[in-house]
């Protein structure tokens, strides 16, 4: 699993943190302190932390993951973030 | 064929994600679990998958495919990746 | 002139794709299909080609450009290209 | 903490620009004459500098910091920075 | 100021293009064929040229700018470039 998305709402400066979908690889949630949850309204599942985006880019380039690129969605802020597979 | 565009809509944890447009190969559609179909008022073609953006971006790197640039267009989120000819 | 600038509205999977403005070059204009039109309300000229914006990426990659970043502009996808002037 | 981003709202040419959260180097922020406020309404403090974008990237271009991608979230421009962490 | 800030608003193919602040180098934007001016209602100064963004970006290559990421922010298409202090 060498991509990761993660994004936050409308403010940079605060969390929560949306780190991954029903797929991800829940040891790796477990150390961005992420819990699975299902918002009210949809139909799948999302880990989400508290922490701000700033902090999770950081946890996770120690553990190796690089932001390719950034974008905006509505009032959404996304990362695209890569590990080659070979180092994973 | 070096680049592809794929997209999804509002969210990032779940598909549908958009894979292809009506001259895309049809041999890597297929390992993408992508459909042709066309959407209701729509003149044109598209490829869509039930997997979410991030398994289709780590089976695209799994096919030497790399993200270039993400963007937000819309309620869309869209990804530019790119492979060398050379290495097709 | 070595950046590009090309873009499509709302959707990826289909052209009109914007190649150029009044002065791009009519030669490189050529080889992309496009040609050379006026909106109506528009005080500029642009370059139009039906081909969707993937196909326009692969033809432009074999010319020597590369993606650099791409981005929505309101209900517009727009790509940046570059190709080092002393490869022209 | 390699990764840094910042914001401004509306226009590119002018101040105020947003550099830290709450859990941001003081040191750092310091250096780039940001403050550190609770705006109206928020539940969480960030560093304001009346510098415009440029400047704060010129300033954390002197420190090793690199623009790695920029987006638009609503009327707002980002930009996330990297300095590898070996060079802290 | 290894870092150049461009946008242009609405339409990629023309201009004005905005350049730079009330900090930026004169003889750059010289080089640009920028004007200093105050639009209406704005308390800042801002640098703009009529030529399109795309032989601004051309011209900013002859001198050494690179451009490392695009986004829209509402209606306006902005760059951020930059060239290594060490060859200023």
């Amino acid at each position: 699993m060498p991509y990761l998305l993660i994004s936050t709402q409308i403010r940079l400066e605060c969390g929560p943190t949306i780190v991954g979908d029903s797929l991800s690889d829940p040891q790796l949630m477990a150390k961005l302190n992420a819990i699975k949850c299902t918002q009210m309204g949809n139909k799948f599942e999302e880990w989400r932390t508290d922490d701000c985006p700033r902090i999770v880019l950081d946890k996770l380039d120690g553990m190796g993951y690089t932001v390719i690129s950034m974008t905006g969605v509505g009032q959404t802020c996304c990362w695209t973030l890569y590990k080659p597979i070979d180092s994973q």
